[in-house]
C-alpha cells in the first residue's frame, strides 16, 4: 500500500492507493499557500497519516510516501527547487515529510506524476509515452522507457512552453507565443470570449445568458455542437492551435502514445478527432500518424494522487 | 577497426575508422541517386572494401560496417523506409550491403548518426544529448543514454519540423512554419537576398559583387562583422529564429548538451553567443541556461562517417 499526495496552489489531496494504482480512500485540505513551507508540509504529512488512518490501515502497512508538486523538482534529492503559485523555492520536502513519516518519500513535477500515472494504468510497455494536459496551462509529461524524463535539472517536460508562434501572444513565462498562450483552457476562454464579442447573435450568447464572464472551457464547443458558425470557427482554430503542438511532438519524438488530458479533454472524441484530422496533415512525411495511438487521458482529476503514489526509485 | 558509410544525394563516403572514433583512411564515390538502389548498394558496399584494402587491412579485421543515410531508417530490422532524395521505400539496405560483406550491418538516419559521433568523441555520459544541424535544412539528432533515439518508427528526432512559427513559411515537408524554414542556411540565404534588395547601400552587395546569385551562408555575417547595419539585422533575426527553436528544445529536454553543426556553425563564438543570449530571456523561468551547454559540433563533414562506424547494437 501506498500514499500519494497533490500539491496544489488551492488544495492538498492525499490518497491511500493499492500497489496496482486503485484509490481505496481519499481526503483534501486547503493548501494556504501564503504559509510558510514547514506549515504546508506539516499539513501534507497530517493528512497523509489520517487518509490512512481513516482507511483502517496502519502506517507500517504503507510503503512509501509519493508527492506531486507544481514547479521544477529535483526528484533524487526530493527538493522543490521553484514553484511560484506556492512560493516554494529548493524546499527540502523529503527531509520535511520524513520528520512526520519514515518511509522513503518520492517527489516529482505535477504534470510528470500525472503523466506516470496514465503510462503505468495503461498497461503497456513503451519507448516513449508523452501526456499533455490542457487546463489553466498547458502541462507536459514524457515517459521514456518507463521513467518519467524530466532532464538534467528536472525543468523539462515543459511542453507548453514550446513557442509555436514567434513574436506570438505573450506568456505567463516570459515568452511570446508559447503554446500555452493558444491551446490552454484559458486562451480558449479569450478566444470565445473575442468571437462572442464579434457576433452577438451567436448561440455562445445564449449559452451564457449575456454574461461574458460566465464563458468556459465548453461554452464554445457546446455551442459549435448546435452547429452554430461562430463558435464551429473557435473551435476549429482552437483544436488547430492544439494540433501544431501535437504534431510537433510527433515530428519530434514519435512516441508509441500521447494522452491529452486536462479540463478541455471532457471534449472526448469529438475533440480527438478533430486534432487527428490535423495532425495527419502536419507530420513529417514519409512517417505516418497512424503508429501513433492518440487518446484521451483516463483518470481525470485523480491522476495526481495514483502517479504520486506509484513514484519509486 | 570498423566501416562507417555517409550514403547522401550527391555522394557516396566511407571511412576506415578506429574503435575510438579516428578516421584511418577516407574515399568517395557519387551517389548517382537515379540508380536501382542494387546498384548503389553495390557501390557502397564496393567503396568500404576498397577503403579497407587501400588502407592495407584485411576484411577479418573489421568488426561492423555502419551506414548513416538520408531519411526514415527502421534501425532494427536495416530497412530504409524512406528517402526522398534518394527514391528508396523500404529498402532492404543491411541484406544488400551482406551480400557482398559478411559482417553486423547498421544503419540509421544521418543526423542521428552524426550527433551519436558528437557524443561519443563528447566523452561524457549524458542522459540527453541533442544536436542541431544548421544547413540546406535543419537537422537533428537526440542520443538519450547514450543510444540513439528516434521514436517507435525511427522517423522522431525531426526537430526542423518543429512548427515555431503558425500559418508562417511554407516547409518542404508541406507544413507551414516549420524551424527549417526560418533557420535553415537556405532560409539565411533567402532572408540576406531580402535585405539586400531592400539595402542597396549594404556592405552585403559590396561582398557579392552586386550579383544577388552570390548570396551564401556567410554573406550577412561577413558584413555584420564589418558593422553594416542591414547586415546586423539580418544575423540578429537570423539568430534569433535559431534561438527560439533552441530554447523550445531547452524546455522539452532540458538535455545536459546541445551541440550546432551544419555550415553556419563555421561562424563560431560569433553565432554562439548571439544564440545564448537569446535564449538566456527565453528559458523557461525557474530553471537557469547555465546548466546546460551549448557548444559547436566539432567534427564537421567526418561526422557521418565516424558516427556510422560507432553504430552498434
Amino acid at each position: 500500500m501506498r500514499i500519494g499526495i497533490d500539491l496544489g496552489g488551492m488544495t492538498i489531496k492525499a490518497g491511500l492507493v493499492t500497489e496496482d494504482g486503485k484509490i481505496l480512500h481519499k481526503d483534501a485540505v486547503p493548501t494556504e499557500a501564503q504559509r510558510h513551507y514547514t506549515e504546508i508540509l506539516a499539513d501534507m504529512a497530517k493528512l497523509a497519516i489520517k487518509v490512512c488512518e481513516d482507511a483502517g490501515y496502519r502506517m507500517d502497512e504503507i510503503t512509501s510516501v509519493g508527492i506531486g508538486s507544481p514547479g521544477s523538482c529535483d526528484a533524487k534529492n526530493g527538493v522543490l527547487v521553484y514553484a511560484n503559485n506556492i512560493n516554494f523555492h529548493n524546499v527540502p520536502v523529503r527531509t520535511e515529510i520524513q520528520k512526520y513519516i519514515n518511509k522513503p518519500v518520492y517527489l516529482e513535477n505535477d504534470a510528470n506524476v500525472a503523466a506516470y500515472a496514465e503510462y503505468r494504468l495503461g498497461g503497456k510497455e513503451m519507448e516513449c509515452f508523452i501526456a499533455v494536459t490542457l487546463g489553466t496551462g498547458v502541462g507536459g509529461g514524457i515517459i521514456m522507457n518507463g521513467k518519467i524524463f524530466s532532464g538534467h535539472n528536472g525543468a523539462g517536460g515543459e511542453l507548453g512552453h514550446m513557442v509555436i508562434k514567434k513574436d506570438g501572444k505573450p506568456c505567463s513565462c516570459g515568452r511570446k507565443g508559447c503554446w500555452e498562450a493558444y491551446a490552454s483552457a484559458t486562451a480558449l476562454i479569450a478566444q470565445t470570449k473575442n468571437a462572442i464579442l464579434d457576433h452577438k447573435e451567436s448561440v455562445m450568447n445564449d449559452i451564457i445568458g449575456g454574461d461574458i464572464d460566465k464563458v468556459d472551457g465548453k461554452t464554445a464547443f457546446d455551442a459549435a455542437k448546435q452547429g452554430d458558425e461562430a463558435a464551429i470557427e473557435v473551435v476549429k482554430k482552437y483544436t488547430e492551435y492544439v494540433g501544431v503542438g501535437i504534431a510537433n511532438l510527433i515530428n519530434i519524438f514519435q512516441p508509441e502514445k500521447i494522452v491529452i488530458g486536462g479540463g478541455i479533454s471532457n471534449q472526448g472524441n469529438y475533440l480527438l478527432n478533430l486534432i487527428k484530422e490535423y495532425c495527419t496533415f502536419e507530420v513529417y512525411s514519409g512517417a505516418k500518424i497512424g503508429g501513433i495511438d492518440i487518446e484521451i487521458a483516463q483518470l481525470g482529476n485523480d491522476a495526481g494522487i495514483i502517479g504520486a503514489a506509484l513514484l519509486n526509485e
